[in-house]
């Protein structure tokens, strides 16, 4: 049985995987975590020596078991394809009643890679920090970068350690300025499949349908709804990969919803255009709505 | 037969509509064609007056007949579904050679109202000045509204006086700033349905699909994909009515394209993720071309 510690007694973190994610995580645990030592792991050396020069870890670590190997606290800020394998390899240089956590964008697969690969010693707990761009890479990086942005927690089961585990993390991201919410693994795949990888299908698929020599008319209105087209394919394909069945069941919600507009275009009498036009009466009130939330709940400047 | 005159001898313009875009017209026509005396109407008094204040008209007209009688060129920056009223009702106050513009975003219908209800002393040829926001009304009026956009002008047939028009029209939007080029109504319409209706219609069904407080959890990428779904429901409508078949293939076009996505998500083999990754990366390759033409052209900031 591992004991699990809270935020003022962190000591060694290990952030493995310095882009944009893991960088930020080293700068703003920097400005809010006096005291903490950053052990820093890329599998490019650099990336580590650009992170050390850029302030994000104090400690550029040549292999994960350095990294790991003093941490109370490992945080995965790799690409989600690279998850098991770091498993596998940091599994037998992990402290006892370590707490290992990831910041990607699904949370089931962690889940089952970090029951199969790491040892009962340390307990896993994911983390989804929903906070980042279309830009890649530690030169992007920023200390403010998880300001009033939402974190989700997915533990998965209810056992003390899991719980104790839970609270340590919701500290930990929200002294980094987040604010925390809890879900099942599966609650979050289902949600994000909807708010966010949705999204990223639909701006692709948008793209990829279009002429190069017609979009090139195009508004603001069709660069903002493509903008998140242009993120990194490699690690979207992991992403999408990854929760293959929630993001099946969302594409296949959104095309009955494209039906019914459909045929409010092909209804030929004033009711066909009264119907189009609660659906976007509908669309623009919730929208407004959810602009005022997140207005009130600071996510967004005024 | 009409004589149609360069933008050098403009002396009287009409803008009928005074919100967003009329207002724009305004004020942009005040800040680059010195000496051109703008009569606004709209049919709220209310409305006039705020124009009039703003500097974006220098005379406010009561009536259609009072705007338009003296008027070399009359600028339709109403809403589309009060284009066929509003033509009707000015057409016996048209002057000889006028030219009669719109700002409308599909230009097959317009076309259809001017040849039903202007008098052959008038030449009709549609513009589209692709510049706006989601928000609505004169105080968000700006005379550089126009700067760096593009205007697609859409004459109707190769008679010697729609060409004049047309020449006209062009001297007259680059002269407020834009990028002018010239294509028919059809085309128009069929390259808008993809590049800002479908853009439109897909905004809209994505908020519809997703429950509110799901929505509150999201990121920037579902903001800003959503973005034009705050857009004015009434003028949407209008919009997308007036376009109904070209939009109804632009998305039965595009949900081919979303099946397409499932078959690669569906595939449990690493030749699903391959193909996958090869729709991300032909998306972010057009869009990351997009953006450096368009910086090219100067119609973003760099």
């Amino acid at each position: 049985m591992c004991n699990v510690m809270s935020t003022n007694k962190l000591d060694n973190i290990a952030i493995i995987g310095l882009g944009l994610l893991g960088g930020s995580v080293g700068l703003a645990v920097n400005r809010a975590l006096s005291g903490v030592k950053r052990f820093g792991y890329s599998h490019r050396s650099v990336t580590r020596i650009k992170a050390l020069q850029a302030g994000a870890i104090d400690v550029d670590c040549g292999t994960l078991a350095e990294a790991v190997s003093n941490a109370r606290l490992v945080i995965l800020a790799s690409p989600l394809g690279t998850f098991a394998d770091i498993m596998r390899e940091m599994a037998d240089y992990l402290p006892d009643g370590c707490v290992v956590t990831d910041v990607g964008s699904t949370k089931v697969k962690p889940v089952q890679w970090a029951r199969k690969y790491l040892p009962d010693r340390v307990v896993f707990v994911g983390s989804h920090p929903m906070a980042g761009s279309e830009q890649r890479g530690v030169e992007f990086a920023r200390a403010d970068l998880f300001d009033d942005a939402n974190c989700i927690l997915t533990p998965a089961g209810t056992s003390a350690r899991v719980k104790l585990a839970t609270k340590l993390l919701r500290e930990f991201w929200q002294t980094l300025g987040m604010l925390v919410s809890t879900m099942t693994p599966a609650q979050h795949d289902r949600i994000l499949s909807r708010i966010s990888h949705l999204p990223h299908v639909l701006a692709m698929s948008l793209v990829n349908m279009c002429n190069e020599n017609e979009m090139l008319l195009c508004g603001k209105g069709f660069l903002d709804t493509t903008r998140i087209a242009s993120g990194p394919p490699g690690l979207w394909r992991d992403i999408l990969g990854c929760n293959a069945g929630n993001i099946t069941a969302a594409i296949d919600r959104y095309i009955a919803e494209l039906e019914r507009v459909k045929k409010t275009l092909n209804t030929d009498t004033d009711s066909g255009m009264e119907r189009l036009c609660k659906l976007l009466e509908r669309a623009q009130g919730k929208r407004n709505e959810l602009i005022k939330n997140k207005l009130k709940r600071k996510e967004l400047p005024i």
